[in-house]
């Protein structure tokens, strides 16, 4: 360790993006991009913002604005980021510090686990049931803030909001927080308990439904109390978080109801078609509300299918350690084609084992 | 303080940026952004990069590349964030902590404080001597980081490279951070020590002499050790910190030598004459090597001069709260036709007094 780092980041666990390999033309189904292009609208709007010498709004108004108007809330109730992970950021330490620990599950997106480190918090970690599904009733009595990825990642099953809603009314004195940052495939938001409940924060990105993982565009819905506390921490950390560019883009992609749908939809067809041929190849698939599917093989390993994967040029995703997810590769749904090239690829790796 | 808060957020002290108002049009001089709009070269480089659907690379080769090339470095030696105001985050957290205290100056960059607030750091604030000149004397025998603004801001002055060589040699277990975010308007870079130091970071900003202030990109130079320990607080606080549009927006800014001197070039000449003018009036102007000048009147007091601005649509920033910078004003140079609307308004105020 260097001489130089404070204790505390001696302490961090950061985070391992997806490969993002420069040395080929990969397949790239791992780290759950859209297989299409922003909506032209995002081209244009991007096109016209030309004064970039000058500071992006720091309000972001017209984003938070455009974000509001499209799911019936009031600018007050939004805040946008750098990115749904910047807003976790925020939210973790926001809502949580001493006395005031986090729950999560022990199979979830593992950025939880790294910002828990950055802010020194006690985690309770709790374990999904054997078929990956979350029990509700595992945190109810929980005193601390709870986070709740829904649709989950990297199982991509979702929980109703009628569960969420328990969770809320169990105890209104803590936050939950639930990540919908794949809930426009089939999932079911949450947003709309927002009104009823001042403990509610729920967090979305556009890097997915909105195809504009490139933009790093995340944002935050709730009551104005909880927004008011990330802004404390955004203030604090980087006043002008979100750059002139991805403030328009974010708008325009709000504003093109019907790309935004028929790209939805696009997914969930090839999803359908996905997991079926998948289950005709002997693999477990688990029910996916999300732009992907974590699935395994009833014929080789986890790590068999990602490493012969990636010889043949297809990247998935896959959690080496052994831990109960070893067998199981995270596969983004990405266009018929690369889907087609896909199964065909671990067609011919079952042939050859 | 609301229920939902943590202890740490509630600790927190928010940073105000500078007015950004909606309401009007102002000649906007106070929150130190260029007149000059970036590079065509930037332009056409954002109007390329369409593919916003795929993440961006978390390691913003291209733009680490292209800064270390400006600077005669390796990639190794580069770190790019969301603005420099990410990168000294990044830098606090890494390199601050138990035991490891941090020392600046009275008067410098407020946003240290917010950022010493954030982590919860003990922060030993030393002062400046009454005409504002940083002695670096009181520096050397400090255990802690120690962070200067280089040209300091709001004062605009400078120290030579020799003094933050004292300040290096005198220990080399600490680091000593040095934000260079004006220093392309007359300042003196102490990136060539980065080969002596390891102990040294260098942080600057495109938001002034690059014209991206909207584009939100900054910049650490330092060697590997140091760039190591803020990648290790970058991913665990958001991985993709940089967005594809930034990326190659910054990049083409470095490669475009012409314009960059030029429209720094201009700014000086600016300077020099707004300064005169300003004297003129009964200004003292410190001494600037940045594109502002902090200068007070002999007649008016700094808030009468705020006020008064703006209700004639100037906007120049001034820092409440009756401390020793009370009567000074922070003016961004802008446009020769904008400073000259700004001492014609100045002109019509000392009249009327």
């Amino acid at each position: 360790m260097s001489r130089f780092l404070s204790e505390e980041a001696g302490r961090l666990a950061p985070y391992t993006p997806g490969e993002q390999p420069r040395d080929q033309q990969y397949v790239k189904l791992n780290t759950n991009e859209s297989p299409f292009p922003p909506s032209p609208r995002v081209l244009e709007a991007i096109a016209r913002e030309t004064q970039l010498n000058l500071y992006s709004d720091p309000t972001c108004a017209q984003l938070t604005e455009a974000i509001a108007k499209w799911y019936g809330l009031a600018p007050e109730n939004v805040l946008t980021g750098n990115g749904s992970d910047e807003i976790l950021a925020f939210a973790f330490r926001a809502f949580c510090g001493t006395g005031k620990g986090v729950a999560y599950a022990d199979v979830t997106y593992s950025f939880y686990r790294s910002q828990v480190a950055l802010f020194g918090l006690d985690a309770t970690v709790i374990p999904l049931r054997e078929d990956f599904s979350l029990r509700v009733e595992d945190y109810l009595d929980f005193p601390g803030t709870v986070v709740i990825a829904n649709p989950n990642a990297p199982t991509g099953m979702a929980i109703p909001p009628s569960d969420i809603r328990r969770l809320l009314e169990a105890n209104r004195e803590r936050v939950v927080i639930v990540d919908e940052a794949y809930v426009d495939f089939g999932g079911e938001s949450c947003v709309p308990l927002i009104p009823e409940f001042d403990n509610l924060l729920v967090v979305q990105t556009m890097s997915k439904s909105r195809s504009l993982a490139g933009g790093r565009i995340g944002f935050a819905m709730g009551s104005p109390e909880l927004i008011a506390g990330l802004n404390r921490v955004k203030y604090s950390f980087n006043p002008y978080n979100v750059n002139r560019l991805s403030i328009v883009a974010g708008a325009a992609a709000m504003e093109d109801e019907e790309y935004f749908q028929s790209c939805c939809a696009a997914i969930c067809r090839t999803r359908a078609r996905t997991t079926e041929q998948l289950q005709a190849l002997g693999f477990t698939v688990l029910p996916s509300r999300t732009n992907f599917v974590f699935a395994k093989s009833d014929r080789l390993s986890g790590e068999a299918l990602y490493r012969g994967l990636k010889e043949q040029g297809v990247l998935v995703r896959w959690w080496a350690g052994g831990s109960r997810i070893g067998d199981y590769l995270r596969i983004t749904i990405g266009s018929d084609e690369q889907m087609a090239v896909l199964t065909d690829r671990i067609a011919r790796l079952l042939k050859q084992s």
